[in-house]
Parts: C-alpha cells; sequence; structure tokens
C-alpha cells in the first residue's frame, strides 16, 4: 500500500518553516505498514495544488494534505479540491457551533473568514476539528482517498490519531504491524549490534531490526508484520526479552519512549536518593536535562555550575592542588568536584564533568573533545575519560548524556 | 527565477530524519531572489529520481538535488545522473588524493567503496567537497543546471555558500537582493510592529519588511530588490538604520545573526565585568546559554541551580522567613537569590530565575507560567514578574531568554 504526502504552504517554500509534518505522518504511515511514495511540497495555489493531487493519485491510493485551510485568502486548498472533485459547497451548522465555542473560549471575534469555514465540499465526509479551527475533508476516489488536513502540527495529529490511521487501516486492509522499541544509551550501533547478533541474525524474514541513533542514544526497533496479531505480538516480545536480555542493565535502560533522565529520576524515586550536579564544560546541561522531566523537584536538589576554577573550589572544594598539578580537565578535579557535590550539597549522590568544549583550549595532551565524568556517593567515586572530537554543541550534548549514563550504571552497582 | 529541490533518500520518507536541508536551500535560494517553485522527496531509486528530474527540468530552471552520494549501495544518485545525461565515468585522482588524505586523517581504511567516490560522471563539472567524502555535480542542459550535493548537511551548505549560491547569481542574472536583519529581544511582534508603523508605511514597493519571531526573539528583516546595488545598499542602510533608532536600546539588540547570549557576553567584556546564574525552573538553561558562547568562560564565572528550596538557601543565602511569607516564586526570593549570586559567587552581576513551570505546581494566585526573573549587581536590584501560560518546554525556554533580556537591560542602565 502506497501514499503520498501533500504539504501546501508557501512558508515552506521559502523556508521559513520546517516540514516537520510530512517525516511525523511518514513515520506513522510506515509503522501500519504504508510505504510512503513521495512527499511533494507546493506553493498555496490552485494549479500547483490540483497539478500535485493529479500526479498523486495516478501513483498512490492514500494521499494526504496538510495546510492550506485556515481562513485567510492565501489558503486556497479547500475550494480546490472542491472544484477538482466537481463538488459544490454545504453549509455544516454543526461545525459553526464549534467554530463559536471555539472563538468565544478565546474570547476572539467571530469574524466572517471564520464563519466561511463552516462551508465545506458536499462530496467529502467532514471530520471535525477538536484542537483549532478548519475542519478536515476525507475525499473518496474509485476506491483511493485523500484527506485534507490543517498544517498546524498538533490538529493534525489529532486528525491522524484520532480517525485517518484507523480509517487507513479499515479501508486498505493493511497487514498487522507491530512495533517494540527498546531504548539503549551509552553505546553506538556497532557494538551494540555485534552483541545482539545471535538475535537479529535467527530473526524471521517478517520480523526486521532497525537501528536509530542520536547523540548517545541508539533505539533498538523490532518491527514485525504478519495477519494473525497475538502470535505476533508472542514472536516480538520473545526477541524483545533475548535482546533485553543480553543488553541489559548496561545499555538497555528502557522501552518505548523512555528517555534517560526520565529513567534515572524513576531509579532515584526508587532508591529514595536525591541528586546534585556539578558541571564545567556542560554550563548547566545535565541539570536542565533533569529538570525537564516534571515532579523532578522530589529527587532533583540542584547543582552548581563552575565554568571557573575559582568556583570549583569555592562551591565544590576542588584543592588548589588538583587543579595546578592536573588541571580542570582531569580525573582528579572531576572526582573532587563529584564529591563535592554530594557532600556540600547533601545529596545522595552527585555527577560532575569536566572537559574541553572546544573550539579553542586544547592541547596535544587533552586535545578538544577531552572530557572527564566524575559521579559519587558517600561511599565510593568513579570517573572516566571520554574522547568526543566534534563541535562545541555535540560536545556539550554527548558529554551531557554520558554522564547520566554512568549516574545510572553508578546507581546500578554495575561500575 | 524558478528553482526546484529534489530531496533522496528513504530516511527521509520513512520519518527517520526531518528535512531540515531542503528549508535551509530555500531560505537561501529566496535570499538572491530564486522563487521555490516546489520541493520533492524521493526513495533512493533509480526510476523514481529520474521522473523528478525530468518533471522538474519542466518547471524550472535550477534544480538543486540533495542526499544519495555516499558510498554504500544504497547510494544511487551519481550512476542514474550519469545515465540521465548520457555520461560516461571519468576517474579523478585530484577526488582520490582528497579521499586519502580525509582517510587518514581520521585513521579509517581506503575501502573501495570509498575509492568509487573518485568516479564521475564526464558530463558533470565536479566541485570537490571539502568537509566530507562525495563530490558535487553540476550538470548543464539547454541554459538550465542541474547541482547533486551530498545530504549530510554541513557538507551541502558549505557546497551552497562556497559556490551554488554564486554560480546561480552569475549564470541567471539573478535581481540584486539585498537584506539587513535588526534582531529584537524580549517584546512580541505586534507591539514591535506599531512601534516602527511609521517607518515601514513609508517603505517603497522594492522593499519589504519580514517578521521572524522565536521563542522571546524577533528578527526583523528588511529586504530590498532592485538593478543599482550601491543605491539600493544605501536605501536598505537608511530604513534600518531609522527602526533601529527606534527600538535600540531597548528592543533592538544587534544584527545579521547576532545571538542574545553573545550581545551579553559582548556587554559583560566591555564593562570588564562577570556574571553569575542563579537558576530555580530553568535548572541550568541560562548557565547553558552563555556557555554555548565560545570564550564565555572570559566573563562567566558559573553559578547555582538551585532547584530545591534548601539549596536556594545553603547557595544563595535567601532567608527562610523569604520562602515562608512569599514562597520561592516570588519577587523577594528572585531579588534575594540574584544579590545572594553577586555575593557568594562574587561576580558583577547576578541573574536569577524562580517560577512555575508546570504541568503539577501551580495555584489560583501563582498559575503555571508564572515566573519571576531578579538581577542584581552590588548596587541595586531589579526584578520582573513574567506569565507565560504554556507548556513546561516553552517555560522553561523563554524564561531562560528574558532572563538575558532583562539582565542586558540591567547592564545598560535602561530598567
Amino acid at each position: 500500500m502506497q501514499a503520498s504526502i501533500i504539504s501546501i504552504g508557501d512558508e515552506i517554500l521559502i523556508g521559513q518553516i520546517i516540514n516537520t509534518n510530512a517525516s511525523w505522518m511518514a513515520q506513522k504511515l510506515n509503522e501500519i505498514g504504508v510505504h510512503v511514495h513521495e512527499v511533494i511540497t507546493v506553493s498555496d495555489t490552485a494549479n500547483h495544488i490540483t497539478q500535485a493531487v493529479d500526479q498523486a493519485f495516478q501513483k498512490t491510493d492514500i494521499i494526504l494534505v496538510t495546510g492550506g485551510l485556515g481562513p485567510t485568502k492565501d489558503d486556497v486548498t479547500k475550494k480546490t479540491l472542491a472544484d477538482y472533485f466537481e463538488s459544490d459547497m454545504t453549509f455544516h451548522q454543526d461545525i459553526l457551533n464549534d467554530l463559536e465555542r471555539y472563538m468565544q473560549k478565546r474570547g476572539r471575534p467571530m469574524l466572517d473568514s471564520i464563519k466561511s469555514l463552516a462551508l465545506m465540499p458536499s462530496k467529502c465526509e467532514v471530520i471535525r476539528n477538536q484542537k483549532g479551527t478548519a475542519a478536515a475533508m476525507l475525499f473518496e476516489k474509485e476506491g483511493k482517498i485523500l484527506v485534507s488536513m490543517p498544517g498546524v502540527p498538533y490538529e493534525m495529529k489529532d486528525f491522524m490519531e484520532r480517525v485517518v490511521l484507523d480509517r487507513i487501516k479499515t479501508q486498505f486492509n493493511t497487514p498487522t504491524i507491530l512495533h517494540k522499541t527498546i531504548i539503549c544509551a551509552g553505546q553506538g550501533e556497532t557494538v551494540l549490534a555485534e552483541k545482539i547478533k545471535s538475535v537479529t541474525e535467527a530473526l524471521p524474514p517478517h520480523i526486521k531490526m532497525a537501528y536509530l541513533p542520536n547523540m548517545g542514544i541508539v533505539r533498538l526497533r523490532l518491527s514485525g508484520s504478519g495477519q494473525e496479531e497475538t502470535q505476533l505480538q508472542a514472536e516480538i516480545n520473545t526477541y524483545t526479552q533475548q535482546i533485553w536480555d543480553i543488553l541489559h542493565p548496561k545499555y538497555a535502560i528502557g522501552f518505548h519512549k523512555d528517555k534517560l533522565e526520565a529513567v534515572v529520576g524513576k531509579l532515584l524515586l526508587e532508591q529514595n536518593a536525591t541528586l546534585s550536579t556539578a558541571e564545567s564544560c556542560t554550563g548547566g546541561l545535565v541539570a536542565h536535562k533533569m529538570t525537564t522531566i516534571a515532579g523532578s523537584s522530589r529527587y532533583f536538589e540542584g547543582g552548581a555550575v563552575c565554568y571557573s576554577n575559582r568556583l570549583k573550589q569555592e562551591l565544590l572544594g576542588v584543592k588548589t592542588e588538583t587543579l595546578e598539578v592536573h588541571g580542570a580537565v582531569s580525573e582528579a578535579c572531576v572526582k573532587e568536584m563529584a564529591q563535592g557535590a554530594v557532600k556540600n550539597f547533601n545529596t545522595t549522590y552527585g555527577v560532575a564533568i569536566s572537559g574541553i568544549a572546544g573550539p579553542g583550549g586544547g592541547s596535544p595532551e587533552k586535545p578538544v573533545g577531552t572530557v572527564w565524568i566524575g559521579v559519587a556517593n558517600q561511599e565510593r567515586v568513579f570517573a572516566k575519560k571520554l574522547s568526543l572530537p566534534r563541535t562545541r554543541e555535540l560536545v556539550t550534548a554527548v558529554s551531557a548524556t554520558m554522564a547520566l549514563v554512568f549516574l545510572r550504571r553508578f546507581m546500578l552497582g554495575i561500575i
């Protein structure tokens, strides 16, 4: 089963916004076994939209269109599609009611341009908008479907998840596709692939494995297709378990969309423990990551950003001698920083990072990308050196992830 | 002048990566007066690529292709284009030398698949790669051009900025388009537009104004088109200066790509001053922003992430009474936090943030999105409340920007 995605909007063609909708839709379509043949972005003009729709119908059975449905004069999609499907327009009182409620709730006036959103092509199925103003339209043509949705991402996502994906599954009898994702942290895909070779090489043809790496995190996604859902689910569970048994606890940290900072937070809660941070080159990024999780105040106390050596000494008690003999980017320094955090901030665990993010500041012994991570509690302390020869941005981002990787392993007692 | 962008890659069609290349290229093309007619994403297959190229040549004069040029077997673009242009292949010793140097520098082996990158279609102009491995190809056909570049963003950008944009300008006699951007911070576009109405309403038709808002920052871009560059430049400079005079120093902070954190950093250097931070709800984001600027260690000392009230007291000297009477999210608390940073971290300036990022923790008097910002030096202290009723992520991101906005105004003595 093949689909086309048509994105309508001059704001994409002038590069003002990035087409994130298309990626999201492609991902969701793939997950239900629909292959995206192509993605095309066209301008807000009737000719261009008609041409793209016409070509898409020639090539594919499912056409998803986003954009060009608002009340402004630039948005011509509705009229163009009505013309394309040779449809007149029908007034929908229920949509007008939706719109009135929506505008009233926001204290905004009911302009004529908004009222025009209640006029819809007679030949389409109307899907009401529960997140915004413009309704979606579903047209059928010779067993094929075209769905036109607003371009606002969270409105489009609601239409897709509430109606469109299910409709595609039912109407096109798509295969049962099941996915299970294991989240791994702190190890690259090549090593992971090597470790689980015994499992992946034995996978039957209808179950595939994908590696999705991003900044120190690798998502391993098993996807199976078949007709009998219960059996397929059992198979996927078995293989997932086999991989988990190999990679957990060191590399595999969770499933589905688990985030490393949330996994660490959960572990802190389970241990009834608290955390503080002591950051140099990451400048507060680890602390910020921890606080992106709602409720993190239950276990995250805070910490120090010690960009200067003076603050490393004053806030964390790093010794002058350590800085003089070993420098700020050293095993001795991050150990004292992590221990200083535990002691001075009175937390169960402390995590410390000191490195050279570049572009300046490197030396032959300590080139740009040299980063030391330290983790401590009251009993012991661990430190590890990383070599990350990349840009300033990547050095800090990967360092922050690795700090949490080592913290987690330390908390589990496996380093 | 019209262009098409063709993005090749299954990883885009399965939604694994977002097509940021196309937006960037569209932006750059628009800046030199080239209109992007459409953007199309196709799979890594010869048929599909050929079809897209063929259609693009029918519609437009400039075709930019990215992706599908690496050494792996999935990458079929080079062969497909050679076939399309009926070209045989030529071996390029200079490219092989580039590749050998590149691999050697990274300690990677010279595989046959890498060597194959030195074979290029005879009918194309080869543009050597200065950032990666695969060279770019420029084909001409009946006065039209097609440029095929690798899909790696920083390689593509280098090709565009080093060769392709200039080539387009020369070959197609594009109009002179000049841009000048003023960066504003801490005020929304509606208010800014109102303030500079006297200038924008008097703009001649060939000079346009665009507002590009993003998280507390608004870029005001003046774009002019014409034939006579010197005169156009003078006109744009005049209008820019008029706008600058209205918006500076309070709102307008810089030009072109100036970043708020860099502007603040420059100001600190000029004043021979230092900064420390005291962050609660932003969890280190302000500190992290400051440290994204290379060389920030000259003025940024570090600071405290005081997520817990205990650390607010211990590290910043916030009084128990303040927390009990006013709470952590209060004018009194951020003032003490900012002053505590100045005193305890011994810096010229201190900036503090305390707020309710949500989703929990709100109350009728202090709903989610209530954020207090404090700025202090040894002589005085300033505090301001923000109401940001959005998501946790937006509350922290906008708060961090606003903290630097108020810090800058405080340093300039205008608040």
